[in-house]
C-alpha cells in the first residue's frame, strides 16, 4: 500500500514500525496538537480494540463480513503450528460468533490467506522475528509473516478486529504492520504456595497468546512446596509437594502445549534461599541441623560450603534440563536468610579461609559454582535480582524485583535483564499503576543504546500466598493484558481510559477463550451466602476492592500454609472495581461540568440510590453467614456514604451551601469509611466526599 | 431412632417408606391441616433445600460443622465406586466451600462414616436397589445403603444439605431415610440434530448424577447424523457424520465415566424411519432409490421386505451390543414416513402377499424381526409408542412422546413403559408445567397395583433441533432438576414454591460442578454487543423467554441443518424467567392485598422504573448489532408497558379510577406487547396488565 493512501488513521497513538529494511516512520500522533484532514473519518470508523496495540495500523473503509462462508488458505511454510494455530483460530471465532465454521469449506467469499516464510525455531528463540502483517479489504484478508510465530500473533489480532456490525460479524478493513517492542514478554506463575493445576495453567497460557505475551516462568519450587518430580531425586516431589507436583510426563505434554502457543516455559529452581522443600526429604543438603517439614516457621538455606550440595545440584539440574527445552534456566537466588548461616561455625569458617567478608559474598560464590553447572548442561542462568555480583559472568539475566533502578545498573556493567518490580499482580493494584511502569524509565532512560538494549522486556508475576487455582484467573486478568501492552506496544501508547476500554473487551472474549475471572467470583458470591440470589450482594461487591501491597499478607501469621480456606469476599471481588472507576469518572465530568451537566447526575443519582437502599436487603443476608458477618460494616458504609452522596447533591441542586456542621459529620463519616473492612477497601468514598466537599460551596454564583 | 423423637418435622410434605422389611408409616403433613406441636420449630430451623425431596426427612436441633478437619471413614463394602465417589464428593464439597479438603486426614471432630453392605452389580441394572440411609448429628454423620449406588445418592443429599451458617459451613442434624419412586428416571439427549461432544455430556452427567438421574439415553441415529463408530459398517460414521462422532474407545471410556455416577448408559439407533445418515453410506438399504445427503428434504426409510436389511441390522447390533452393556437397547421406531413404502411396487406388493393391511402392519412386521434380533443379541428392545403392537412380546419396553394415556394402554397391555411426554425439554415450558405431569395420573391413576408397576418411570428429553454444544446446558437445566423430584419423590411432593425455590439453589450448585447453563447465556450476550457492558441488554434478556412448543421449528425451513448458527437473542435467554415470575408474584401479593402492601408496591415501582428507562440506553445499542435489531421493537414494549404499569400504580395511589380510553389504548399496547418478536416473549405483559386492569376500580371504597 502507497503511503499516499494512508487516509485514515486510529485514534491511538502509534508508531509506523520498520522491519526488514523498510524506512522508519515514526508518528506520535494526539489528535489535539495533530490533525489529519480526515481524522473525523476515523472517529466514525468503528473503534478498534486491539490489545496489545500494534505498532502501526492504517484503519481503511469498509469491512470483510465474516459469515459461515469465511475461509482460510495457507500458502506458506507450515510446521504444523499454523495448522493447529488456524484449528485453536477457528474454534474462537466460532465462540466469538456462534457460527459453526467448517474448516476446509472455502469456497466463500471471504477469505483469509495465510503466509508464513519460514520454519521457525525447533526450540523457540528469544531473538526469533515474531511480526507479522495483517491486510484486510472487503473481500478477504491477508496475513503474513516471516515464520509461524507471526502468524500466531496476527490470528489473535485478527480476533481481536472481529465484532457485530449491522451488517453482520465484521473485521474493518485496515493494514497492520505489527512487531513486538520488547523480546521478553513473560508471566510467571508461583505454583508452590497453592499448587496450580496444569489445566489451569493451559487456559492461563490461552490467555497469555491472546496477548501476544510469550514466556511462562514457573516459580517450581519454593519453601512451601517442590512441584515437579524429579526421577533421580525422587523424594523432592514425594516429600516436598503434598501430592500436588507435575509428572514429567505431564510437563512435555504442558510444554509442547505452550509451543503450540508461542510460548516458552521458564523453569524456575529457587536456591540457596528459599528451599525448605528441597531438604524435606534430603536435610543433608541444608545449613543447619533437620529435619524439615513443609509447613513451619524455619527457613533453612542451602550449604554452599560443602561439595554435596553441588554434586546433587548438577545431577538435578542436568535432569532438569533436559527436561526443559528453553535456553534460560531460573535459579531464584532471592532472599537468602542468614541466619543458619551466622549460627554455623563451619561456614562461618569458610567464608572467613576463602576470603569472603559476609553472606552475600558466600551467595555470590554459590552463584558462581551454580553458573558454571548451568552453563555445563547448555542453558543461560537467570536469577532474581541478588545474583547481580561482579564476579557473574555477563551472560547471566537479571530479573529485577526489586526496582526499576536495579534495571540501569545491570544494563550498565553488561548484563542482561528483565523488570518485574511493578508488574507484581499479588499487590492488587489498579491496571493503570502497572501500565504506568515501562522498563526504559527513570535512569534506565538515559542509558545509550547498546546498553538499553539489554533490557529484554518484562515479567507480570503472580506469588501465589493469596490465591489459589479458583482465584487466580481472576487475579490475573484481565490486568496482565495492560502489562502486555507495556511490553509489547510502541512506548509512545499511554491512553489509560483507551487501555480501559480495549482491557474491558478483552475481559469477555477472555471468558469466551475458557479463563474464568468473571465466572468463578461470582460462583463465590453464591457459596457465601448459600443462595441463587446475590443481588444485594453482588452490589457490594462490585465496589470494593482487596487492600493494597502486603497489607493482607501480613496480616497472616502463614499466608503460605494453603490449608488455609481462600473463600472470603477479599477472594471473591475483583482486583479493580469497574464500577468504583465508571463512578468516579462520572463525578468528575459533573464536577468539570460546573455541576449542570444533568445526565452524569441522573446517573451519579441512581447510583447513590441503589446503594444507598444497599444495605436493608443485603445485612439481613449477611448475618446469616459466619463468612460474611465480617462485612457487616462494609455494607453499613456503602449506604451511609450513599446517602450523604445524595444530600449533597441536593445541596447543589437547590444551590444552597450545606451546614458546616454537617460536613463535619459526613467527613468523620467519609474518613472511617476508607478504612479497610474485612480486608476490602470501598472504592467510591473518594468521589463521594468530592460531592460533599463541593456542597460547601454550592451558593448561586 | 424411637419415633417418639420425631418432633420436627421438615415444611415439605413427606413420606415415610420403608424398605427392608420395617413398618410403612406414611404422613402427608400439610402444616395447615396437621399440626404438630412442635411445628414452629421446624419453621424456625434452616430451610432445607434438597431437590429431588427425599422419602423421609426427619430434621432434628443443631448441626453438623464441615471445616477443614471434616473427615470419611469408609466401613462397609467397596467396589471401587465408593472410593470413586467420595472423590467426586470432596472435590464438589471443596467447591461449595472454598474449603480445601485433605483425603484421608481424618482426625478431626467431624466424620462421615460410610457403610455399604454389597457391592453393586457389575452392570447397573434397573432393579437395583438405590436406597440409603443418612443420619447426621452433632458429631459426626453416617451413610449406610445395601450398595454403593444408594451411598452416591446419599453423598449428593449431603452436598445438598451443606449451607453457610452464623457457626459456619454445616449441615444440619437430619435423619433421612431415601429411595426413589421410579427405577427408571432418565434424561435422552439427541446427539444427532447438533453433535453435543463428551465433554459436554460428561457435564451432564454429572448434573444427572446431582439430582439422582440414573439413565442417560443417547438418541444416536436420526437422519441428520450418524454419530458413532461402527467398525463394521464404517460407512455409517464416515459418510453419515460429517466427521463428528464418538469412536468406540471414547464412548466404552464415557459408559464407565456414567456408571462411576450411577448413570446407564442406554443407546439409540432409530430405524426402520429417521435414518437419512444410514443411507448416505448404505443405500441400498432404502425403501427407494438413492443417492442421499445428510442435508436434504427427502426423508428415506429402510427397507422392511428385503433379507439384507435384517443382515445389516442383525451384524449391526450384534456389534453395539457388544459395545453399551445396558441390557435395554432402543430401536427408535418413531414417525415412519409412509411415502417411500406408498412409491415402492415391491414394498406393496410385500404387504399383499404376507397378508398385511397397511404400513403400519408392515412396520410391525419390521419390530417383531428387529425384537429377534435385539433379543438374540441379549439385549431388551425399547421403542416410542408407534412399537406398541399386540404382535410384539410383552418383554418390550415402550416408552410414550404421544402422551400419558399411551402408558396406561401399554401397561393394561402387559408392557413396561416409560413416560416422556410432559418431558420435552425442547418446547422450552417453564419447569413448573413439567413437575405437573406425573407418570401415573389420568387414566394410568386407575390402573391396578400389578399395571401399575409396569411403569418404570420416565425421561425428560432434549431434542437437539435448536440447541448447540454451547446453549443445551441452559436448556436442560436447572428444569430438568423438576422432572427429577417428579421421578423420584413421593407423589404427594407437589409445592410449586418450594420446587422453584429449590431449583435455585440447584442452579449455583450445578455451576460450581462445572454446568455453564448460566455462565454461557451470559457470554452470547457480550457477543451478540461486542461490548462488555451488556448490562441493559442484561435487563431485556432476564424478562423474555423463547417463543413454545414447536413455534420456533415450524418457522424454520430446515431446523435440524446444524450449519445455521443459533447465536440470536432467542437462544440466548432462558427457557424460564425467574424475574418474570418474581414480578409476578409480587403484583399477585400487592393485588391480594387490596393494593395495600407498601413494601410489595415498592419494589414493582423499583422494576418497573428501571424496565421503563431501559430502552433509552439499550435502543442505541441494539441498532449496532445486525443479531440484536430484531429485538428493538420488543426493548421498546418493555418501556412502554412498564411507563403503563407507573401510570395505573399511579391511578391506585391516588385512589382514582384510570380513564376508560387510556386503558384501551393501554390494553392494545398489551395486545401488542404479547407478540412474540425476534421469537421471544416478553414475560411481563399479563402482570402489568392486572394493575391497568386494576387502576379501573381503584376509587376509594
Amino acid at each position: 500500500m502507497a503511503l499516499a493512501s494512508v487516509l485514515h488513521y486510529w485514534r491511538v497513538n502509534f508508531l509506523l514500525k520498520t522491519h526488514r529494511g523498510l524506512l522508519l516512520f515514526l508518528f506520535i500522533l494526539s489528535p489535539a496538537i495533530f490533525f489529519f484532514p480526515t481524522l473525523s473519518a476515523a472517529q466514525a470508523a468503528p473503534q478498534l480494540k486491539l490489545i496489545p496495540v500494534p505498532s502501526s495500523v492504517q484503519l481503511g473503509t469498509g469491512q470483510l463480513i465474516i459469515d459461515s462462508s469465511f475461509s482460510i488458505a495457507v500458502t506458506g511454510d507450515d510446521d504444523g503450528t499454523v495448522k493447529d494455530g488456524i484449528d485453536r483460530f477457528v474454534a474462537q471465532l466460532s465462540r466469538q460468533t456462534g457460527i459453526p465454521f467448517k474448516r476446509g469449506a472455502g469456497n466463500g467469499t471471504s477469505k483469509l490467506t495465510i503466509h508464513a516464510q519460514h520454519k521457525r525455531e525447533s526450540t523457540q528463540k528469544l531473538s526469533e522475528d515474531e511480526s507479522y502483517e495483517l491486510t484486510v479489504s472487503q473481500t478477504g484478508a491477508e496475513l503474513r509473516a516471516p515464520n509461524s510465530l507471526g502468524i500466531l500473533h496476527g490470528l489473535q489480532t485478527f480476533l481481536q478486529l472481529e465484532q457485530p456490525t449491522t451488517a453482520g460479524f465484521a473485521v474493518p478493513v485496515v493494514t497492520i504492520k505489527d512487531a513486538p517492542r520488547f523480546a521478553w514478554r513473560g508471566l510467571m506463575i508461583d505454583v508452590c504456595r497453592h499448587f496450580i493445576p496444569l489445566d489451569v495453567l493451559k487456559r492461563n497460557v490461552d490467555g497469555m497468546a491472546a496477548v501476544k505475551l510469550n514466556v511462562l516462568h514457573l516459580h517450581l519450587s519454593d519453601h512451601e512446596g517442590f512441584r515437579i518430580e524429579s526421577k533421580k531425586f525422587p523424594k523432592l516431589q514425594e516429600d516436598g509437594s503434598n501430592g500436588s507436583y507435575y509428572t514429567q510426563a505431564e510437563m512435555r505434554e504442558f510444554i509442547a502445549y505452550a509451543r503450540d502457543r508461542g510460548v516458552r516455559v521458564l523453569p524456575e529452581f529457587d536456591v540457596p534461599g528459599h528451599s525448605r522443600s528441597w531438604l524435606v526429604g534430603y536435610p543433608e543438603l541444608a545449613s543447619g541441623p533437620g529435619p524439615y517439614s513443609l509447613v513451619s516457621n524455619v527457613d533453612p538455606v542451602m550449604d554452599p560450603t560443602q561439595e554435596a550440595t553441588y554434586k546433587f545440584l548438577d545431577k538435578f539440574i542436568g535432569e532438569m534440563a533436559g527436561l526443559f527445552p528453553d535456553a534460560y534456566f531460573h535459579i531464584g537466588g532471592d532472599e537468602v536468610d542468614g541466619k543458619q548461616w551466622d549460627a554455623n561455625p563451619k561456614i562461618q569458617d569458610f567464608i572467613r579461609t576463602h576470603g569472603m567478608k559476609n553472606n552475600q559474598d558466600l551467595q555470590a560464590y554459590f552463584n558462581q559454582r551454580l553458573q558454571k553447572i548451568v552453563s555445563k548442561h547448555h542453558k543461560i542462568m537467570i536469577g532474581w535480582d541478588e545474583v547481580l555480583h561482579p564476579d557473574l559472568p555477563k551472560s547471566i539475566v537479571v530479573q529485577s524485583w526489586r526496582g526499576p533502578q536495579s534495571l540501569a545498573v545491570a544494563a550498565k556493567q553488561g548484563y542482561s535483564n528483565l523488570l518485574s518490580s511493578g508488574y507484581y499482580l499479588d499487590l492488587i493494584w489498579p491496571a493503570s499503576r502497572h501500565y504506568a511502569v515501562d522498563p526504559i524509565s527513570g535512569d534506565a532512560a538515559a542509558l545509550s543504546p547498546e546498553e538499553k538494549s539489554k533490557i529484554l522486556g518484562g515479567e507480570a508475576c503472580m506469588w501465589a500466598e493469596l490465591v489459589t487455582r479458583e482465584s487466580i484467573d481472576s487475579r490475573i486478568w484481565p490486568r496482565t493484558g495492560a502489562i502486555a501492552e507495556r511490553l509489547w506496544s510502541p512506548a509512545e501508547v499511554q491512553d489509560v481510559g483507551s487501555m480501559y476500554r480495549r482491557l474491558g473487551e478483552l475481559s469477555w472474549r477472555l471468558e469466551l477463550l475458557g479463563l474464568t475471572h468473571k465466572s468463578a467470583p461470582r460462583e463465590m458470591l453464591h457459596r457465601m451466602l448459600g443462595s441463587d440470589d446475590v443481588s444485594a450482594l453482588r452490589v457490594l461487591a462490585d465496589v470494593v476492592e482487596p487492600v493494597k501491597d502486603y497489607t493482607r499478607a501480613e496480616s497472616i501469621k502463614r499466608p503460605a500454609d494453603s490449608s488455609v480456606p481462600l473463600n472470603r469476599l477479599v477472594d471473591a471481588v475483583s482486583p479493580e472495581s469497574d464500577v468504583a472507576r465508571n463512578f468516579r469518572d462520572l463525578v468528575q465530568t459533573f464536577i468539570k461540568s460546573g455541576y449542570k451537566d444533568q445526565e452524569s447526575e441522573r446517573q451519579i443519582r441512581s447510583w447513590l440510590t441503589k446503594w444507598s437502599e444497599n444495605d436493608a436487603k443485603l445485612d439481613p443476608e449477611l448475618e446469616q453467614s459466619f463468612l460474611l458477618q465480617e462485612t457487616e460494616p462494609l455494607s453499613a458504609d456503602l449506604s451511609a456514604v450513599s446517602a450523604a452522596g445524595l444530600a449533597a447533591l441536593d445541596y447543589l441542586d437547590k444551590s444552597e451551601a450545606s451546614p458546616d456542621a454537617w460536613r463535619v459529620q459526613q467527613m468523620s463519616l467519609m474518613t472511617s469509611a476508607k478504612t479497610a473492612k474485612a480486608e476490602v477497601l470501598l472504592m467510591i468514598v473518594d468521589p463521594v466526599q468530592q460531592l460533599v466537599d463541593a456542597s460547601a460551596h454550592s451558593q448561586m454564583p
